[in-house]
């Protein structure tokens, strides 16, 4: 039992989005500063789906599966057949490479649902994995859990370095210390970095080199602004014999409430993650599976609009916050930007819970993505225009407040 | 990566429930005996909700959820404060303890979600884990994939033995030898056998003496028929300190497609799930959740109704299986039978598969439940009730045509 007290005391959940409820604040009023600032709340944790609504149609699909009954209600552990071909017909379109509906892809409970599944099915009590850092909080958390030990390599993004992109030095040598995965999401998260077509063709010979199965989380590709190229793992021209890609409609498409994710690729590792899925939560809910066929199946212009509308928040925050001499990497695609702070005289986790009592606003702390990005905070400005504006000043505010 | 194989060689999912369209059964035109029989298709490996429909307004509550937007889409990893509320409070009533909503209940994927989190925030590489035989097949299969050992516990059966209930010795002996853990499903999940107050009490006070720590699975017990009586687990006198019991409202209430489940009981272990969940798939879908808002909440007299509909299709069934000289345990609770078939000239897996190509009935084999239990089959008889009568008939002729 203490083995597992142990595991899970390096899971904490405290400071991740949408747990603030769960929050002791009490001894955060003898450092407060100031006072309230007005202004309409924000959580900035997570997209807001009332201000981008889901995509049109979704409800009535929905229903539209409860009506089909029982065969919706039960499909197989990978999702229903009929909803997996067109699905992977318009996965082959997007990334660029054939899917195999039947045996190469598998309905998740969410992107979450399919990176713990896609994991699960390859890393065991000592398997070393390659971590990019910083990255999404839960690759590390879930090596942790699977027993895995995490090797850990450097991003350089803006904001942070001079130089940026991937260590592909780094990636070699954990490569050559005895990973055998690597998970990474593209475009990154926190940062919004989109890896170059170089960079993801080199992974992808390393990768091949020293056979080391590939988790590429895409999770947020399709919301790619105009000044960005985005490569597909996946569809590379030498790439490794394993390799898993993960996408969903829980991001852009604002479905998250139907917590619906796709993995595609290595037919084996599709296998187990099935077989592991029949244990976890045996399938996506049945009803729900039906709402992706909506998923690229928009209205005509629907997503370049989503796209228009999120770039323009994007270019005012980065204004914001550049101006305020906050380091940000512009990122390429996504919704998440990562501003840099300067030294605060609080620490930087009580800095993020002032944020939310004295400005209303909620970020998710830079500490969750790597170890040594803790003076960031990271936001996810898929949000209302006017209201995000608002709340990205009343962050400077805060900051030139507590600023050392 | 070998142990990662071995590991999920044994999680087989081939025989498991709804996995049918993935059989290549070409061999069994080799074996097979006579002609197809004629009826309509019944696939008794899950419950029908096209002949038991979904509770009443569970549609009109989901899309009352989707309507509320992103504070129903995204919830706290546990689930909507709200929702626990309600949830606590009804289940305190029903299992006769209270149930503290903040810290002692969590939402889950369906009921096998809240399985899934509960062992793997109890059992780790190593853990002794005690195991009834027959129980619910993913019992072993969790234990296995996170790499604890069984130690199993026979239940006696009236159809299998001629005296019936648990082996207290057995259990008692894997307490010394060590267990952590006990999980078990009441009722039982093959049998519908429903432990009684003596067995109850007695386990509880053994699990209190050795510091076991149980899971609790009671999916199934709403669904009670009038010659039974159920005693709850977590209400005993003399209790572990560690219980989770785990219900949901998948099957009497024929909600299923909706993925709901809940575990409550120990904060300690509640917590410990929440972050499992964190990384697994985040939390229940979001508007789903919504729908608990039915649950212990449904019009007066729907569920006497269900469980007279329920508890004449089981007579029925009963009746054709004992004509037969098949031996069934009369199911005290939930909607599974588990007649004993005698020795056949054909293996019984292959058996179940002729059952579906020769007589259009579906079943699940017996050897999924313990390794000594291959000659019975799993009917979960929710099911239209003529249909079910028919369907078995033609169980009963096919196990004529193979009988030795």
């Amino acid at each position: 039992m203490p083995n597992i007290l142990e595991k899970f005391a390096k899971m904490a959940t405290e400071n991740a989005p949408g747990q603030e409820a769960r929050h002791d604040d009490g001894h955060l009023h003898t450092i407060m500063v100031g006072d309230v600032l007005p202004g309409e709340p924000v959580d900035f944790s997570h997209g807001d789906v009332d201000a981008h609504a889901p995509t049109p149609g979704a409800r009535e699909i929905w229903n539209e599966g409860y009506d089909a009954g029982g065969c919706q209600a039960y499909t197989e552990y990978r999702g229903l057949a009929e909803i997996r071909d067109g699905v992977a017909r318009r996965l082959a379109a997007f990334t660029g490479a054939p899917v195999d509906p039947v045996h190469e892809l598998i309905i998740t409970p969410g992107t979450q649902g399919a990176l713990f599944l896609a994991l699960g099915a390859t890393v065991d009590t000592g398997t070393k994995v390659a971590i990019i850092e910083p990255d999404y909080f839960a690759n590390r958390k879930l090596v942790t859990f699977f027993g895995g030990t995490i090797l850990p390599v450097g991003l350089r993004y803006q904001g942070a370095d001079d130089e940026t992109g991937l260590d592909l030095e780094a990636l070699e040598q954990a490569f050559q210390g005895g990973a055998e995965v690597l998970v990474f999401s593209n475009p990154n998260n926190p940062t919004g970095f989109v890896y170059s077509q170089h960079e993801i063709q080199a992974m992808a010979k390393l990768a091949a080199q020293y056979s080391v199965t590939v988790v590429a989380d895409q999770l947020y590709s399709r919301l790619l602004y105009s000044d960005a190229q985005f490569t597909h793992f996946r569809a590379c021209d030498t790439c490794p014999k394993n390799v898993i890609t993960i996408m969903g409609p829980s991001k852009t498409e604002s479905l998250s409430g139907f917590r619906l994710g796709v993995a595609f690729g290595t037919a084996a590792i599709v296998d187990r993650m099935e077989k592991l899925q029949a244990v976890v939560s045996l399938r996506a809910a049945g009803y729900n599976q039906r709402v992706l066929e909506t998923w690229f199946n928009e209205p005509e212009g629907w997503m370049a609009d989503r796209v228009a509308q999120h770039q323009a928040i994007r270019d005012d925050l980065l204004q914001i916050f550049n101006s305020a001499g906050l380091p940000t990497t512009i990122p390429q695609a996504g919704s998440y930007l990562f501003p840099r702070l300067p030294e605060l005289t609080v620490s930087p986790v009580d800095f993020v819970r002032l944020l939310r009592l004295q400005a209303g606003v909620i970020v998710t702390p830079g500490s969750e993505f790597a170890p040594w990005t803790a003076n960031s905070v990271r936001l996810n400005f898929s949000q209302d225009h006017a209201k995000a504006v608002a709340a990205a000043k009343r962050i400077v505010t805060m900051v030139e407040r507590y600023k050392q």
